[in-house]
């Protein structure tokens, strides 16, 4: 079954999905964030991980709808603590509005998602809304772990990757779980699904990372070496950090932390230093790593191969992978 | 049944509950804004709204608590987009720590408010949960109308009364129909009872404002004629400005908007126009003909009178009445 089939359902749902009228102030900024666009990942997600185990994808669309108001109720909170003018180049809530909109219709798209979630029978509502909550907590925390990263001073490579674990990775693998139990499946293997999906995110958020430094400037979408001239501590720079002799650690400490004349020279210099420590190859191991993690967890669902087909192609198109 | 007896349950449950660990910075300032103490009026309400109609109120603890952290939940955004440096004599919390802390906290309570609903009966639980999005939502409606009215030239009675029934009292109404509907009461007691919370909760926001101006500055607890002073569109000035002859318009418009060289000739000033307009007695009246119409709402509910008597008292206090 071709993606574009679970792909169009998704957008559908969302062109009818209505949020609220007045005041318009309060609602016009969800529709205007919701309206941005972006892949749809996790409902997406939601939608394969329910066709695993059934045809009958009607009721749950509602719930797939409602993890992807709560991802832009997190984007529209973290652009606010960001500061962040631009989203998906167009400005931000708080930009074109203000931090007070910004900051109330957030709260508002949360209770939305709460309530696209409580059409599902009430047998699985308390369980499915206590993963989804423990899920939000956990998003919140990783974004606070992110904001507290930025001021520390010694960050560990554990810590960072329990942080995009936190920010980013769970609610991929939340929304492959609700789908399945959703879908009637066994608590076992709607928890490998869970396990696939916060591998799959960790792999892409590594893939991020990577990106930035090595990747294509033409396809990446953002500056090339924006993380490095930031100062960004990602999984790059902390393992360069971690591994570097006295010479390499000075060359950083030059650069790092410091006001930046160059920024070009700065990005020469710091990605020298991964070139000369193979932090490019550590990465890539590291990304094939989790992400054959992630298939041995989908090997272990129970149903025929094809059904795990258009998952796994999602997974290749999120990664960018042949196989 | 002393009230003693309710809020003491609050008081237990509450030192007992857990919002999470790491990051300090995201649960601290949670822990901060539950301790600063605060009437604790909803989770009473709710215990007592239950109190009519069941003995056994431990069921009802753990979503009454929902009812207060939800509440702390917005006082916490609320205190940002007001950029109030106090909250009950102690700094808010995005003074204290800072903004983004601020934001995330309140967004992993509104989280925590929910999972105290999860334990309800599975039958009762999507239905209860539905009401107090749509109440959530309310409370965000009504903060972004107060917000908008501080910008708007004209601001209706009507308008402004809308605001306050959103902004504090379908919160009071849901606190009580809650209680009712986790006892097992019909659902049109427990539509008696939100009405009843809904009408005392616009009596004492009404009564706040008529505080403001002609309380008694030992026993209000803030400056009087703070709001004439921050030209604040409360009930008294929408009263007076839209019963204003032309003299008296051009009083207000003196004073009302205008840089302010001297509070308290101010205040002087505007509470002159409102005592030729009576706007105290219109104040008063209005107030108790919503303290009325709640009493008839009470008195619908099919109990022995001698069960609402608690209830009763709690609405007498909160309004400072003796009957």
């Amino acid at each position: 079954m071709d993606l574009s089939y679970f792909s169009n359902k998704i957008t559908a749902a969302l062109a009818q999905q209505r949020y609220g009228e007045a005041p318009e102030t309060l609602y016009e900024p969800i529709r205007y964030i919701m309206a941005l666009g972006g892949k749809r990942i996790r409902p997406l997600l939601t939608l394969l991980g329910a066709h695993l185990f059934t045809d009958d994808l009607d009721p749950i669309i509602k719930p797939a709808l409602g993890t992807e108001v709560f991802h832009n109720f997190t984007l529209l909170h973290d652009d606010i603590m960001d500061q962040a003018p631009l989203r998906r180049g167009q400005p931000t809530v708080h930009e074109k509005w203000n931090s007070t909109v910004a900051i109330l219709s957030g709260d508002v798209m949360l209770v939305r998602a709460y309530e696209l979630f409580l059409d599902v029978q009430p047998e699985l509502l308390a369980p499915v809304l206590r993963r989804f909550s423990q899920t939000a907590a956990e998003v919140c925390e990783g974004q606070q772990w992110d904001m507290n990263f930025e001021t520390e001073g010694q960050v560990t490579i554990e810590q960072y990757l329990d942080m995009i674990r936190l920010k980013t990775a769970v609610l991929l693998g939340f929304c492959l779980e609700l789908g399945a139990l959703l879908a009637g499946a066994s608590t076992e293997a709607a928890d490998h699904l869970r396990q696939f999906g916060t591998d799959i995110g960790l792999a892409f958020q590594l893939r991020d990372d990577l990106l930035d430094v090595y990747g294509d400037a033409a396809t990446f979408g953002k500056r090339v070496g924006g993380d490095i001239v930031s100062d960004k501590k990602t999984f790059l720079l902390l393992t360069a950090q971690a591994q570097a002799n006295a010479q390499q650690s000075a060359l950083l400490a030059q650069h790092i932390g410091q006001p930046v004349t160059d920024a070009e020279a700065k990005v020469r210099a710091v990605r020298a230093v991964y070139d000369e420590l193979n932090v490019r190859t550590q990465t890539e191991t590291l990304i094939n790593q989790y992400f054959q993690d992630a298939l041995q967890h989908l090997d272990r669902v129970n149903v025929p191969a094809e059904r795990k087909e258009p998952l796994r192609g999602v997974a290749l198109q999120l990664l960018e992978r042949e196989s």
